[in-house]
C-alpha cells in the first residue's frame, strides 16, 4: 500500500510540474504531500542521524555544538535555503556522579535521577531520615517546620491520558515539591518519576526553585522505586536514605537555534515558523524528546522544498536550542520580535512520534475555506479538527504567541510518552516509522496550505 | 470467587480435622489445598518481606547472610519443623564500578553490566576499536588472531518464547563468548543481553571461562545500545568503546542453604524435597529470580503444614543460597548423598511466578493412579500433564536428580520473564499475585498427593 500511494502521489506532483502551481488545486497538492510523507518520509533517516551520530545533546553541552554543527549540514544537505545559526546564552546545567541508598542494617541502592537546576548535594552527600508523603497535596499541608532535618519525599503516580494532561497536573511535584519541602525544613526532596512505566530507569526534569525558599538537592525516583520505599515506610520502622548528588552550573553557556527555509515563490517575506527542540536530557538519546521533533517538522519542510515549485509564503523550520532549561523560545521570540508581525503562523512539534489525533486552529478560523480544505486532507489521517481553539503551540513558540502570531496545536497521543520522556530509555527503538510518518503528512498537509494560500489567521483585530 | 473458594476449602479442610486423614479421599484434600492457595496463599507475604527488607542478596554478599537469618527466622514464624541451616563455601564473585562508552569525537555512554565472574578490566579500563558479529556463528567463524587487541561485540537477539527455550539456544553467547573472543585475540567481549525486553537495563548472568583461552573482561549490553552499536557500525567508520570493569572474588566464602521441615506423621524418612534459591544477583531485588520460587514453594509446604494432619511423608523445603553462580545445588547432594534413596521426590520453582501450564512427571509414572488424581485436581488450574518425562528439575536438584531421586518439571510461562531476569527491573511490582497463588496451589496439590499417598515415582530398577 505504502508503494501504491507513493505512486499516486509522483503522479499529482509530476503534473503539478507540467500545470501552474496557482491552478493546481490547493486540496490535490496538499493530498500529494499527505500520501508522500505516509509513503516513506525523509524524517526517519533524520532522526537515526541525530540519534546515532550525536545522542544524547544537552543543552550547553559539547553534544549540543555537535548538534547544531549536525544541524546546519543536514539542511543545507537537504536543500534549504537561508540555512544559519541563531546564536545566544544560557546558564548551563551539567550532572555529575550521582547516587541514593537506603542506609541502615538493610542498605538498598534506589535508583534516581537529579533534577534538572538541582543544587548539589554537600560532598559526601546528605543523610537523613525520610518523611513519605503519598499525595503532594499532604506535603503542602504538612506544618512550616515540621520537615526540619529530614529528606522529603512525594510518591504520588503520574496517571496515564492520551493527551498527556496527567503530566501537567503532576508537574508541582516535579517544579515546586523541592521549595515547598525546603519551606517546611526539609534537606533535599525525592519525588516519584512523572512517568507511567514501570521500571528502574528515573525520569529527570527541570524544578524551579522559589525564591522564598533555601535551595535544596531534589532527585526523581524511578517508579518502582518510589513504591519500594512506599513499602519499607508501610513496615513502621525509620527509613533513612542517602543522596549524593554533583552538578554544576555554567553561565552564559553558547546556544543556537539552527534556521532553513524553502523561500516563497511571491510572498517569501510572509513566514510559517515551524520546528522541534534540538536539544535534549542526558540519559537518553533524545529521540522522542525531540528529536521526532526536528524530524517531523524538517521531514515536513523538506517534502515541500521538494515541489515543482514553492508555495507562495515562506517555511522556515527551527531547530531550537536550549527548551528543556529554558532560552531557546525566549531567544527566538526576543530575536524576532519586530518579524512577528509577518509570521503568519507558528507551531510546535515536541510530543514524540505517535499518532496526530486532533488539530486545534486559532479561534474562529476553522470556517475558513483554506481550513475546511486542510480538515478534508487531514481526514484520512484519522485527524479532526477540534472545537476548542488552539493555546500553547509549545515552549519555543510560546513567546511569538504572545507577541500576537497565530499558532496551531498538533495533538498527538501521548499514552506511550511518558513511559520514555526524559529517561535513558528515549532512544531510536521507541519511534514507529509509520507513525511518525502520520505526523510529517499532518504538517506537510498543514504548512502547505497556510503557504500556498491567502488564508488570513490573526483575528480581525490583531490586522497588521 | 476468590472468597467463595476459600469457605469451601475452610470446609474440606474442617471435614479433615474431623475425620481420619487416611480415610479423607486423597483427591478432596489436594483439591481443598488448591482452592486456598487460590484464595489467597501465605506465598506473596513471604516474597513482599523478602524484596522489602532484604532487597538484592548475591550469595557470598553482607545481603546473603541477612536474606539466610531472614530465612530461618520466616521459615520458624511459619511453624516449620526441624529449621537448620547448612552452611557451604563458594568463591562469591563482587561486583565494583562499571561503565562503557563509546569515545571518539561523538561520545556516548552505553548501559552495560558486567558478568558474573568476569575479571576486571586494568585500572583505567580498556579502549579499542570494536569488532562486530550479528550473530554468535559470525565470531565462531572467525579466524583465530583476527580480534587481536580489538574488543568482540556480539549483537544477536535473544528470541521470545512460551517456553524459555529461547534463552537456552543463547546461553552460549554469554557463557562462552569470552573465551571464544579470547581464543580470536580480543580484549575484551560485550554481548547484547539475553533478554527479550526493549530498553536501556542491562540483563547479567554468569559466564565460564575455558582453560584455553585468556581471562577477558566481559559485560552485557542493554538490548538498546546493542542495537545502537549495531547502527553505529552500520556507518562504515570505526567504532571505538572503552570498558571499565572492577570486580573480585572472595574465596571460601560462607554461604547456607536454609531448610524447614513439615515432618510425615507415618513415614518421616521418606521426604520430598523442593525449593527455590534465595540469593539473586545484584541489581535489582531477586523477587522473580528467584524469591519468587523461594516463596511459592514455602506457601505450598505452609499450607500443608496447616492441615489438620500432616501427610504421611515429610515435605522438606530448601531455600538454596548460591545458584546463579553454583554452589548450593552441589552442596546439597553431597551433604545428603546418604539420603538421597530415601527422597522420593524433588523439584525446584525458579522460572518466576507466571503461570504454570504443564507438568512433566518421571518416566512412566503419568499412569499411576496418584498420579491420575493429581492430573484431575491440576486440570482446572489448566495445568496439563506433558507427554514426555522430567528431566532437570533446576540447577539446585538436578544433583538429587544424578543420585537417582524422581524430579518433576513444573513448566511456567516464560514469556515475560526475560524481559526482567537479572537486571534492575527484578523487583515485586512485576509478581501478579493471582498468577502466583495459581504456581502455590499446582505445587501444594502435587507434593500433597506425593506425600499422602505411597506412590513410588522411582523407575522399577532404581528401587533401593
Amino acid at each position: 500500500m505504502r508503494l501504491a500511494l507513493a505512486a499516486s502521489a509522483a503522479l499529482v506532483l509530476a503534473a503539478a510540474a507540467t500545470s501552474s502551481a496557482n491552478a493546481q488545486p490547493l486540496a490535490d497538492t496538499a493530498a500529494a504531500l499527505r500520501d508522500k510523507a505516509l509513503a516513506g518520509s525523509p524524517a526517519y533517516p533524520v532522526l537515526e542521524s541525530l540519534t546515532t551520530e550525536i545522542g544524547a545533546r544537552p543543552a550547553g553541552s559539547a553534544a549540543q555544538r555537535r548538534a547544531m554543527e549536525w544541524g546546519v549540514a543536514k539542511l543545507k544537505a537537504l536543500g534549504f535555503q537561508n540555512v544559519h545559526t541563531e546564536p545566544f546564552t544560557i546558564t548551563a546545567w551539567v550532572r555529575g556522579p550521582e547516587s541514593a541508598e537506603v542506609t541502615g542494617v538493610n542498605p538498598q541502592h534506589l535508583a534516581i535521577l537529579g533534577l534538572g537546576g538541582s543544587v548539589p548535594t554537600p560532598a559526601g552527600g546528605v543523610e537523613a531520615e525520610i518523611a513519605l508523603f503519598h499525595t503532594y497535596a499532604d506535603l503542602l499541608a504538612a506544618p512550616m517546620g515540621s520537615l526540619k532535618g529530614k529528606i522529603a519525599v512525594v510518591t504520588e503516580a503520574m496517571v496515564r491520558t492520551q493527551d498527556g494532561s496527567g503530566y501537567g497536573a503532576a508537574n508541582p511535584i516535579r517544579r515546586s515539591g523541592a521549595s515547598e519541602a525546603a519551606k517546611r525544613g526539609a534537606v533535599a526532596y525525592l519525588c516519584r518519576s512523572l512517568a507511567t512505566n514501570e521500571n528502574r530507569l528515573p525520569h529527570t526534569g527541570a524544578l524551579d526553585y522559589t525564591p522564598d525558599a533555601p535551595k535544596i538537592p531534589a532527585a526523581a525516583l524511578s517508579v518502582v522505586d518510589a513504591e519500594q520505599l512506599d513499602r519499607m515506610v508501610a513496615l513502621g520502622k525509620p527509613v533513612r536514605v542517602k543522596l549524593s548528588l554533583d552538578s554544576h552550573t555554567v553561565p552564559n553557556a553558547p546556544a543556537w537555534n539552527v534556521v532553513g527555509e524553502v523561500v516563497g515563490r511571491e510572498k517569501p517575506d510572509q513566514i510559517i515558523v515551524i520546528g522541534g527542540h534540538l536539544d535534549s536530557w542526558d540519559p537518553g538519546t533524545g529521540a522522542i524528546d525531540d528529536g521526532a521533533g526536528v524530524a517531523i517538522t524538517v521531514g515536513a519542510a523538506k517534502l515541500i522544498n521538494d515541489l515543482p515549485a514553492h508555495p507562495k509564503r515562506t517555511v522556515r523550520v527551527v531547530m531550537f536550542g536550549s527548551e528543556e532549561m529554558d532560552g531557546s523560545g525566549e531567544a527566538y521570540a526576543k530575536a524576532h520580535a519586530a518579524e512577528a508581525p509577518h509570521i503568519v503562523l507558528t507551531g510546535e512539534s515536541d510530543e514524540g512520534a505517535d499518532p496526530i489525533w486532533s488539530l486545534a486552529l486559532p479561534k474562529g478560523t476553522a470556517d475558513l475555506p483554506a481550513m475546511k480544505t486542510l480538515a478534508n486532507v487531514l481526514a484520512p489521517l484519522k485527524i479532526f479538527v477540534d472545537r476548542a481553539p488552539s493555546r500553547f503551540g509549545g515552549s519555543d513558540v510560546v513567546g511569538l504567541v504572545m507577541q500576537g502570531v497565530p499558532v496551531i496545536d498538533y495533538h498527538q497521543d501521548a499514552t506511550r510518552y511518558f513511559d520514555i520522556h526524559h529517561s535513558a530509555d528515549d532512544t531510536l527503538d521507541k519511534v514507529d516509522r509509520p507513525k511518525m510518518d502520520q505526523n510529517v503528512a499532518a504538517w506537510a498537509a498543514l504548512v502547505y496550505v497556510v503557504a500556498e494560500s491567502d488564508v488570513d489567521l490573526r483575528p480581525a483585530a490583531a490586522k497588521p
